[in-house]
């Protein structure tokens, strides 16, 4: 039976990756071509091979395949797999299809009913949409049934193997330091006299999209496998073995397409570097949001907010902007902390607070400890315990982000571990590689991607996130790095 | 049974249709955006979803529904449905897969071959693939079995209803009557003097793409469900009920921009007005690709060569490319008469003559009475007797078209039928509408596009394209309002 066995759930990969590829297509397309009429269409079709491929991973041929292939005596990057999928479906296959399409349904609800709630600036309009994906999300978490903190089952979904236990002491620890390192830069001179005097500008748009281009082209993202295109939000996709795509968009931030941009560059070389001989099997697949997203951090923050960056970058945005040839009053705009109630608007500094926020707040509606219709309540009273003051309306709270609505709960602390992991995987080579900040001020990102390609990308599924962030820089996941970067860049930026 | 097999004939239909959505997609895609090294996975995807369609098309419940719904009592539109797909299906269902995909093989080998002898400038390394392709299209055209010629089995697919019997007398005719105005033209004196004053230079290329966009929006083509790109080869597309696309291309001929634009433009025009209640069904669909092509060339020739059109136009286009206020010398030029050997380069003129060559050998190369080692000669022996001359070598000649090395054999008699249908209409409308020309020389097209709707568009496959024709023009296929046309508009030019 092996071989045969074999043969059929690659074969069933393979399927289901191309439903992936078209699916990605079909939203690319929505979000950067689709005249607006065509919405109706583009619905259908990709309900309906939404639908098909969902039949496929469920279907009773490809679960008895994977269960004979698992009691056989499969070794190495078969084990892996046939292991992977015998994880990944027998979750799929815990949740009945009434539960599926009743959370489809909700979710469409839920994003309706938090527009609307928008633009009224009034959470009350939204609460019944968003008790009734979180009674549906409590209910798939107790089908799902991982040991430990109901929130588990669903937060492994989006970064498998990990946990709530294994979470609360490191954003326990995190949240004290940042808060730490917050009061420390509000009391520094250097804060108390800040102005903003470049980025309170507009930046000609077209010329930041060039940046981002130059960027991605030194990053290694060739025009042959990949291309850059504009949407309302910035994001990345694959719609091909060697076909990877992102979009730059533009916000009243002056720096945010630039910045952004880079962001989705750090996605897109991971997909492109992910394992070309898994490229039609689930160990081709990124094994989670946290290190896709340590990626996207690593080139957004670590590179593109680094005094090394500037040094090359620098004369160019001089050049085109106009900045005075201020170096130092220009690195300082870049890197410039100031409070403020919204996740994607904030500053390296308080950005991990607003994911931590949100852990908390998913936490307790979870097992039960935080009612929905309390939520703005308690969403006001930590805005005010982390950042000083609440929001001034639910708008700048609780109704900020997307996520719930669509049922995505269990995503945010993705955002805090991808950049967590940015951060050790930054000051592992800082301390192996001399060369490192020397390349980035010469534009020169070979060597990094080198290191990226071989240590994190090529990995794809074959190991779980953390164990491929303790394999390339020896520990996993632990926030003193980040810490420590923060630390002695503010403390430089704002003199302490 | 009647209510169920209603409903399941009608899912299979819009399953059908949503797949060849996102087939044209994939492939709109591929021409427009796609990163070189995309092709891999985009031919893995076309092939993938391709056999699935088709597993669909033939499968044993969609059949049976069909002959139950046939034998009962529809009415209407239904029983128009039933049966037409009750045709379509039979049709399908009598090629053994195996006879499809070594027909997707000899294509395959075909094209590659074409390429290589195209480059060669040699038909003999093109032979051995062209005569697989033909015997597999013998076989094909011997299972269908359609009464009359063996081609009619081939045309049958691209044409439905028409046959050879059919079009025989009709291409004689138009072909004599061709060769009767070409000969005037050559005697007369203006054609002696002529040369190219204006389009012997360069015209920028976005400006021409402003001017497509201009006609497009004034044909009423709306940006909320078209739009309009770029690729190699000019082509329209419905990705969508309400998301159609068509490009531009560029080449060295200085109008090519511009005319076939607005070929394309009428095409989209056509596919927007298809009948929207049965978007998701086979009425709903073209009946021919004569039909289409009988838009695209009303507008390309009929509207866009005019006089009228050039009043409105003339101004616009001198005050872009500096045309001297030379009025008449434009139109002549537009509408400018030369000998050639490349169809799809031709003039209004020689291009049935073009498509009549094709057609006269593809009957041949279907009856056994023309073998395919002798199409060089016979080629250039029929182009010496229409054209004055023969072709310089084989890409001049034999090679110039892709179609049979994709296996379309019997696609096109279409595009003379596209010809011969739009002058019907054009002689149809001048006869009954006194604004018609006043209207295109205001540029306001939107009675013409009204009646077209009406009385082609919205149509769909509810009849077929000679039944469609002959209603709206009160005439079915008859190239007699060609010839006058032609005679009238160049007897005026070359003032004869």
């Amino acid at each position: 039976m092996g071989k045969s066995d074999l043969k059929l759930i690659k074969d069933y990969q393979k399927e289901l990756t191309l439903f992936g590829h078209a699916s990605a297509l079909f939203d690319w397309d929505q979000q950067v071509n689709m005249p607006k009429k065509g919405v109706g269409s583009r619905a259908e079709i990709s309900a309906f091979f939404g639908e098909m491929a969902h039949e496929k991973v469920i279907s009773e041929d490809f679960y008895s395949a994977i269960l004979r292939l698992r009691s056989g005596r499969l070794k190495g990057d078969d084990r892996l797999m046939v292991d992977k999928l015998y994880k990944d479906v027998s979750k799929s296959r815990k949740i009945p299809k009434e539960l599926v399409s009743e959370m489809a349904r909700a979710a469409a609800m839920g994003h309706s009913a938090w527009e609307k709630a928008r633009a009224k600036k009034d959470f009350s309009v939204y609460r019944k949409a968003l008790e009734r994906i979180v009674e549906l999300k409590r209910k798939q978490a107790s089908l799902i049934g991982l040991p430990g903190h109901p929130y588990n089952s669903l937060l492994d979904d989006f970064e498998e193997g990990m946990t709530a236990e294994k979470l609360i002491p490191v954003f326990r620890k995190l949240k004290k330091e940042l808060v730490g390192l917050l009061r420390k830069i509000e009391r520094s001179k250097v804060y108390k006299n800040q102005r903003r005097v470049y980025t309170s500008r507009e930046f000609d748009k077209s010329k930041q999209e060039s940046f981002v281009r130059d960027v991605a082209k030194r990053m290694g993202l060739k025009k042959e496998f990949s291309r850059i295109d504009i949407s309302e939000h910035p994001f990345t996709t694959k719609v091909g073995v060697d076909d990877i795509r992102f979009t730059v968009a533009y916000r009243e931030n002056p720096l945010f397409a630039f910045e952004s941009g880079v962001h989705e560059a750090g996605h897109a070389l991971y997909e492109s570097g992910l394992p070309k001989k898994h490229a039609y099997d689930t160990l081709g697949d990124a094994p989670s949001l946290g290190i896709h997203e340590s990626q996207s951090r690593f080139w957004e923050n670590m590179i593109s907010k680094s005094e090394a960056f500037w040094r090359f970058y620098f004369p160019k945005f001089d050049k085109e902007f106009g900045l005075g040839r201020d170096f130092e009053g220009w690195f300082r705009e870049v890197n410039y902390i100031e409070p403020g109630m919204i996740r994607v608007e904030s500053d390296e500094v308080h950005y991990c607070l607003h994911v931590i926020l949100r852990f908390e707040i998913e936490l307790g509606l979870l097992d039960g400890s935080i009612k929905v219709a309390d939520l703005p309540k308690i969403w006001n009273k930590k805005a005010k315990e982390v950042f000083g003051r609440g929001p001034k309306d639910d708008v700048e709270g609780v109704l900020q982000d997307v996520h719930w609505s669509g049922g995505a709960i269990g995503y945010f602390p993705t955002y805090a571990l991808g950049t967590i992991y940015a951060a050790q995987i930054y000051e592992f080579l800082r301390k192996k590689y001399s060369w490192l900040e020397k390349d980035i001020e010469k534009g020169n990102y070979s060597r990094i991607r080198k290191w990226l390609k071989e240590n994190i990308h090529e990995k794809g599924s074959t190991m779980l996130a953390d164990d491929i962030i303790k394999k390339a820089t020896g520990r996993g996941l632990n926030p003193d790095a980040f810490v420590r970067y923060l630390n002695r860049k503010y403390g430089k930026i704002y003199g302490f």
